[in-house]
């Protein structure tokens, strides 16, 4: 997939030649908080990059971390990434960075900095809700299909962050030790595809060092596989800070850095930069590759002389962005467990609804990091539950819980420090009074027959940039309080929002679970409609859900968190390859979700079709409503001689059937990338003679099996 | 037009006989300051009422003004009265009140109280942001579809405030002496219709005294005309404190008590009236009355027994409701005068826009009184324009005019005295620096060729329950700024937001003036929309815009405001009755607005067609494209021997046509009212024997001229 042309390369030649030290310089480093400086004279502006993946971030000032507007910088709160894998639909991915792409560049963004495509290692992680997936087929066709949406506007979009971001403590410094086949098939496919076959134009170098490198002084990872294997001619911008030596940085594929702090003079590829060229001790010619590259963007997005007349306008905060919002939002809630048929709640039949839980009040816009939004608006969940309902059902709402409640959590222990006994005492008495009054009123619903609803979970204050969770425990004592609801009503529904996997250690007890990731300004609407019916929930975990921490392969091996060192010892065992293969239990497996109709499969046929394998099957809705399937191809390779997972997901598909409708369901995989891996033996890619060919509705469940052999095709 | 059934009124009957005195009294006072008790041994449930107009106000508590709710009660914040007249469409009035009423039965409430379509005696009132017009005929018209739409959600629309709430100046106290003809031609015939052909379920009393008699009090405006004339037997609420005397409004049809305070007990119809009844001062039968007319409501609207099933359940802040919330914004911004055919503003050739105007970045939704809303979200001209320009242009926004400052406005008085003399300087200084910075951008951008944009208006400091305003002015030095804007940059295009009419006194020398009235959470999109051609204007006042205040007939006479005794002295010459009977010049006349096309009227016929007057014309569209005309109907009564104005609505349309279109329009005016007057010689109602037809473009732009002689009828 080739974005930049040779025309935009031959542009970008005729001005870097007629550019002085002094303007190449202004290039490649920030100028304000999240812009390089132009060159006027010669009609090149200055690049202007924003946050983030969920939104446009509001304006702030050129030079410090303020807010710059009043009303005039809201915009789309669109949903998370971890929301948006869970559709497992291309075509919302698509959407959803085409309303990124025309918010950014109707905002006046030349690049907005997503998509967050890093493989989710551990549930911990703080930055999960940006991301997508543990897998890297999945986090690759959604983070392809986003990236050709947002560019859509003459925006680049920026994957980042490359790579192996994959925890938030010590990220400025941790050294990850990962091996070469995990790199190469976990780590790295996501971004080869938004490279390859997304045509992202920009890349963000990570704050983190991998096998003792800094991610930005990366040879290997920027030159040798970005630039020489993958031919990537966009650029590479520095995560905010992640540049830390002039030299190191300046003689790799690092193109523009970025940083925090306002002395823009100061930085690595400022002043110190252009000593460096003037002692000889940097080339520049290293210098003139990055503003290449950088003018190839620009000119590719039509920023360079008559082309601008060209370039898309862009809009924000429009109600078909707000539209599109909820047409993904409805396709990610993900139905985790409804063995008792309480849902769909018949709003008809009802008359009352208790509603428990703080999530049920709570936005999530404004939190988060660097993904924060000023939205225009956004609907949470009891609003939604009350705006779908209407005035037929009395809802009563009690908390049950205070979310700024002191609990044992670590994350909270500084804070709990600082408060006096006394606060302690009155938090604790204050928590005690939330439970009481919710568990009474469940018994008092229960009783009467009439429906209750806990909506708990997370928020920005766990999932959060720069911070891990410390376990997978929900907060504010949400455990006690579900266990006591669970005695009072055993069918008390119960649904989460949050950015992160949590234990659930009352899951037995629970007919009823339902999940949604943050799921954008219209999240709390699409719940309900869930909860009501109003949509048959279609979304799949994008992750799976562990019974305990201890079964996550990188806590299992203890290699995760504080220290300077990680090593990745779990090699290509991330997430259901881990599970899957070692037969270890876990809560909810990877690419699980449940429908309000059912799905059967039959008649599998794995042939050959020239350079593809054609998996087809048919796909039946056998029961009374209509409904999205998410029927999902995993390959076991095998003959190779190596330790493999026994499954990795291949394909999918989305899949839309009427009650009674059946259809022929053909997925086509790529042969050569399908039976690719990674040889520890050779030390290159090599194709596996023979594949299990696994279809079903998650990793563990599967429906259908077959076989491919590389001879057949 | 009967909406309360015989069924209805059975019903009511039965559950009347089994109640005792304490129930009834309990239903037809306060027992919270939004509700009426119920009964709940005979499934009679507590009455919901709720503000507002423009959408469903915030959740207050039961026993204080106090908010109760987080997230739960944001609502869509619909166009204000003025703003949906101005579109003179009664399909979206209708549409408005669906929404209205499905947000207000999806909030839980029984009674929207709203509409309000008081006549806009002076453009003074504080209130007349919510009322509708100047005009009988155009208030009735979008009041009637707004009642049918509210009320197909079963919720009782609340016609307000019955009757002749003109003035804020002593609301509660004024005696305003109004002259039969004046009542029956001007004040009373939007309520009739709201009755009569709305089918309105409930009126609310008015605070003020007609003709010596509290509204509430008044047995000829509540039993005589109300009851006996046009058969009314929905029930009448009183406004919040309107009841002073328990006796003089319980002999009469004054049904419900409502007010601010919370001792429920000791309201007016509560221990008071119950303590009348016992002692005989007044009969249990006129309770009866009232608590049956109150069942009949209910009853109608599903709130009684197995009927509740059926019931509506509405719903709020959805999508849905944004949009048509959007529909109704786009057809109201009024263009008045675009004498240099700078507008629309082409998107594609600007680079440059300098917006200047603290309005251009605030919210209205917020303020105002008892319309106030807790808005899901609401657009600004600036976010609008930004949001609709995208990022090809750059908007440089200066304020211009600091909104909190200090200015010889009378309302403003009471706060500069408490002001230090230091503090007065700092503001005079701070207006005095943003005035100059937005001079200097003006100019700079005026000489580059760059447009200028000026958004001002008034807001909820002066358009505002409770406060008249003091005169026509602009406040926050708004003139002197428009004017030194016309000095520096002559093409600077003027956009105002507002709730009532401005004095223009740089009109002159304006080439460009457009108008918004609060224009709902959609209203900034709408007007840039407007701006940039991308939706042709088709608002037409709903107001003649005076040149002066003293040109005003109430404040010609000098009766308004201030004093508790107020004169209606200039009879039913109100409005452009005035100014086109007296040939008063006006800034702009009662109807005006222009397009971006033009049309051309022609053909005029005006026959008898059954009990109608048909009047066919043609309109064409003669400009190059597509446009909405709003041919406007005026009758000029003859042969009387009264004095009458020249001009009188009788009727409209809304005529949407391609570029080069032409259309025979027929409008069709039932003779009977369109011919009948007022006799002040019969002291009744009585028919013109002919009368002058004029089709135009506003009350004063006449197109097209006629007659009709009812003997050839």
């Amino acid at each position: 997939m080739t974005v930049i042309t040779e025309a935009n390369k031959t542009k970008a030649s005729e001005l870097l030649a007629q550019l002085t030290l002094d303007e190449k310089i202004g290039m490649i480093h920030a100028a304000g908080l999240f812009r390089t400086e132009g060159v006027p004279r010669l009609g090149i502006p200055s690049l202007k990059m924003d946050d983030g993946p969920m939104g446009v971030r509001a304006e702030l000032h050129n030079d410090n971390w303020m807010p710059l507007y009043n009303t005039r910088d809201y915009v789309t709160y669109l949903p998370s990434g971890s929301a948006l894998a869970s559709t497992w639909s291309s075509r919302l991915a698509r959407l959803v960075g085409e309303v990124l792409g025309e918010e950014a560049r109707g905002r006046g963004k030349d690049v907005i900095l997503g998509p967050s495509i890093n493989i989710k290692r551990s549930p911990l992680c703080g930055r999960n809700f940006e991301y997508m997936s543990e897998d890297p087929q999945l986090t690759a066709d959604m983070g392809v299909a986003y990236i050709q949406g947002v560019q859509e506007s003459d925006v680049a979009a920026c994957a980042k962050h490359y790579a192996a971001n994959s925890q938030e403590t010590d990220r400025l410094d941790v050294d990850e030790t990962i091996g070469e086949r995990a790199l190469r098939e976990i780590y790295l496919p996501a971004f080869e595809a938004a490279v390859n076959d997304g045509g992202a134009l920009s890349l963000m170098g990570a704050y983190n060092l991998v096998n003792g490198t800094q991610c930005c002084e990366s040879k290997e990872l920027l030159d040798d596989i970005l630039r020489g294997e993958w031919g990537f001619d966009g650029f590479v911008v520095s995560d905010w800070s992640a540049v830390k030596r002039t030299k190191a940085s300046a003689e790799v594929g690092l193109d523009v850095e970025m940083s925090v702090t306002a002395d823009f003079d100061e930085y690595f590829f400022a002043n110190p930069l252009k000593a460096a060229i003037e002692s000889g001790e940097v080339s520049e010619a290293d210098v003139d590759r990055k503003v290449w590259r950088v003018l190839c963007v620009m000119d590719a997005l039509h920023m360079l002389g008559d082309a601008r007349a060209d370039r898309a306008a862009g809009s924000y905060a429009t109600v078909e962005h707000t539209r599109a919002a909820l047409d993904v939002a409805r396709e990610s809630v993900v139905l985790l467990k409804n063995e008792a048929g309480l849902l769909p709640l018949d709003a008809r039949a009802m008359r009352r609804l208790l509603v428990v839980g703080a999530n049920a009040d709570r936005i999530h816009s404004n939190g988060g990091g660097s993904a924060v939004i000023k939205a225009l608006h956004e609907v949470s969940p009891l609003l939604g539950l009350n705006g779908q309902l209407g005035g037929n059902v009395e809802i009563t709402y009690a908390p049950g819980y205070d979310a700024k409640q002191v609990t044992q959590d670590a994350s909270w222990q500084e804070e709990s420090l600082e408060n006096s006994v006394d606060e302690r005492v009155d938090d604790a008495e204050r928590a005690r009074e939330l439970r009481d009054e919710a568990v009474a009123l469940a018994r008092e619903f229960a009783a009467a027959g009439d429906p209750v609803l806990f909506v708990g979970g997370l928020d920005h204050e766990h999932d959060l940039e720069g911070r891990d969770r410390e376990d997978l425990r929900l907060p504010y004592g949400q455990d006690a309080l579900i266990e006591a609801l669970l005695d009072a009503a055993p069918n008390t529904i119960l649904a989460f929002v949050a950015g992160s996997p949590v234990a659930m250690p009352w899951a037995e007890r629970a007919t009823t679970i339902v999940w949604s990731w943050y799921n954008g300004c219209e999240g709390g609407t699409a719940l309900a409609e869930t909860l009501l019916g109003r949509v048959n929930p279609s979304g799949h975990l994008p992750e799976t859900f562990p019974l305990a921490l201890e079964d996550c392969p990188a806590h299992a091996i203890g290699t995760f968190g504080p220290g300077l060192h990680v090593d990745y010892a779990e090699d290509v065992y991330v997430g259901y390859r881990h599970y899957e293969t070692r037969g270890v239990p876990v809560l909810f497996p990877f690419g699980h979700g449940l429908s309000y109709t059912d799905f059967e499969y039959r008649d599998l046929d794995v042939r050959r079709v020239r350079d593809d394998i054609r998996v087809s099957f048919t796909v039946a809705n056998v029961g009374a409503r209509e409904g999205k399937a998410v029927p999902q191809v995993y390959l076991g390779l095998e003959g190779t001689g190596e330790d493999r997972p026994v499954k990795e997901l291949r394909g999918f598909a989305k899949v839309a059937l009427a009650a009674g409708e059946s259809r022929q369901i053909s997925i086509m995989l790529d042969a050569d990338r399908a039976l690719r891996y990674w040889s520890n033996v050779s030390g290159g890619y090599a194709t596996a003679p023979e594949a299990a060919v696994h279809v079903g509705e998650s990793a563990h469940d599967i429906r259908l099996f077959g076989r491919v052999a590389q001879a057949y095709l």
